[in-house]
């Protein structure tokens, strides 16, 4: 079966041929019907992050975002012909806290591999084996969509995390504020304009128009903010203090910037992940104002089964014609560089298996 | 009667005779016992923080962490005779939501005042009137030491956010990092290392032995960090990382050290005011490491009934030999310059008014 595989020395990534697996005993064998890559697949291609091979092997199988068919069941509980997405952490030891409790999400370093980041083989080859464990079922209808369901469990787990950690108090949030306008914040914003925790959402970005970026958001029912135009912290006077703030950017400044953007009692997630960087920073005014005004920041990194499962329950309410907004290539296995080529008009590219 | 005023010229601190209040329909009267004094009294005192006087008046009277008896009930619920403990905010509309809900501690700046701070009298005078609603009571057993409950409800309300922070996953801390030896800082590592949430506890100071803090630090169970010796990003190698941090110095570093110094899933709470402070800041690292580490950090301002009461709760169980540690000096009225003087030896001075 052809597979795309990262050799650590260059890096190099190659279309290799590789013998189907054979799930082992209480795993099924699933037929990948896509892969979705995201910013993280191509840093790790670039050698950015990650990459890390599989104990005993030369090269690494990319990609995290799938779907796919169960092709055999293997006796276990799950079905053939049965739409399933897998979750992207494996326990280092499966007797381990983490892996027992089902949150590996929240496991140290250390104590999980992340399949094809770093550790174990991802998703980008025409059969993979799984246990159920890691599997969550996507509706039939939906199977063509099914690699979002990873990105949108991002959202699910930091609107969680945020709405726990306003749970000490009677939080009656009306704003959302997404601060980036690649594809997980443009796919988080659609969730968050749904309208079931706010009623209005924003959505910062730095391009002019005309724009599909800005079209989306607007189809969705958000607020364009050009931080160009408006830096973070004149957005409580230019527009209005924010409740939530979901952050995808990964630039550093974002992460006391968007404390800056909140309201009294708001709560900001982040979510990228920069590499480093120093600058200048008016700590004084970041900590007296998270103070007085009640703010909290949280970090958020992976999901877990159950966010996954409430990004599949939203997605599959959601039109395929919005969906398809956010693809703006499907491509085979043949096509992979033109896949990962990045450019302004590059939302969320797709490596189709049929 | 006396009580002590601050007259915003100058600022200028006197003794005055002033008239006894007479309780309005549905006010008790209190009898002052004491009030403490607390690091924001110096700074009001100072003239840096608060100090505004409440409308149509030329002072405020100062003192916001008191205890008295209640001298007349005035057809209330309550019993002459009741010692109780009085919150500090008031509402500015007395049907705004923040009124109505009994989270003040959560209401957004003008929608209250603080006695004592500022826009409302505090309670540094013999009687003071009050609705039963803004009252704690106090075992008489502690009437001596009724002045800690609001402090201690600093640490109950931060305890709480941090808790509800790390609800949405199954967080199983073992170790609590205080950030400062004053006051605030020793009375919540006592309350942290009561063994009910947290196996072990660690405070940060920068002192040498011998020393009395140091000597408290260690009475309650804790580890003494000197920071001088290990800065805060040196904490999780020295010692461990760990699982809470409650940060009370308002030094500006520490809003970012304090997450530095977590463990993943870790919660820091702020509760420092610094004023302003522009550093160099390797934000990069903070912003990555938040959330790789699921990491949360909070800013926690005053307090509300739930949480005095749960701090009356404690209180009652803690010998008073110990809290006799943290009071190094019982002043008159006529002593509240003595009372208001500090040095590295004066940890909770208080007025007594009897």
């Amino acid at each position: 079966m052809q597979a795309v595989a990262l050799f650590p020395e260059g890096p190099d990534l190659r279309v290799i041929e590789k013998e189907r697996p054979e799930p082992a005993d209480g795993e099924v064998l699933i037929r990948t019907l896509s892969v979705g890559i995201d910013g993280s697949d191509r840093r790790i291609v670039d050698g950015e992050i990650g990459g890390d091979v599989p104990d005993g092997e030369d090269h690494l199988v990319v990609g995290h975002e799938a779907v796919g068919i169960v092709e055999d069941a293997n006796g276990t509980e799950l079905t053939e012909g049965t739409v399933v997405t897998p979750l992207v952490r494996r326990p280092t030891d499966a007797g381990s806290h983490a892996a027992q409790n089902g949150e590996l999400d929240m496991a140290p370093a250390g104590a999980f591999h992340e399949c094809g980041i770093f550790g174990a083989h991802g998703y980008m080859a025409e059969y993979v084996t799984c246990e159920p464990a890691y599997l969550v079922t996507v509706p039939a209808s939906h199977a063509e969509y099914g690699f979002f369901v990873e990105p949108a469990s991002i959202l699910e787990k930091s609107l969680e995390q945020a709405f726990a950690a306003r749970s000490g108090f009677n939080w009656r949030p009306e704003s959302a504020f997404v601060l980036g306008n690649g594809n997980l914040g443009l796919l988080g914003l659609a969730r968050l304009a749904t309208g079931e925790e706010f009623e209005r959402t924003y959505c910062l970005g730095r391009r002019d128009r005309p724009d599909p970026t800005i079209d989306f958001i607007e189809r969705v029912g958000g607020t364009y903010v050009d931080s160009r135009e408006t830096p973070l912290r004149q957005v409580p006077a230019a527009y209005e203090p924010v409740d939530y703030v979901f952050e995808t950017t990964g630039y550093p400044k974002h992460s006391v910037g968007a404390a800056r953007a909140l309201g009294p009692n708001g709560v900001a997630t982040l979510q990228g992940i920069p590499g480093e960087a120093t600058f200048e920073f008016e700590g004084g005014a970041f900590h007296s104002d998270l103070v007085v005004n009640n703010k909290a920041l949280l970090g958020v990194v992976n999901s877990r089964k159950t966010h996954f499962e409430a990004a599949v329950d939203w997605l599959s309410d959601v039109s395929s014609g919005l969906l398809d907004d956010l693809v703006t290539g499907r491509y085979s296995v043949d096509e992979i560089d033109r896949a990962l080529d990045d450019s302004p008009e590059t939302l969320k590219t797709v490596i189709c298996f049929e």
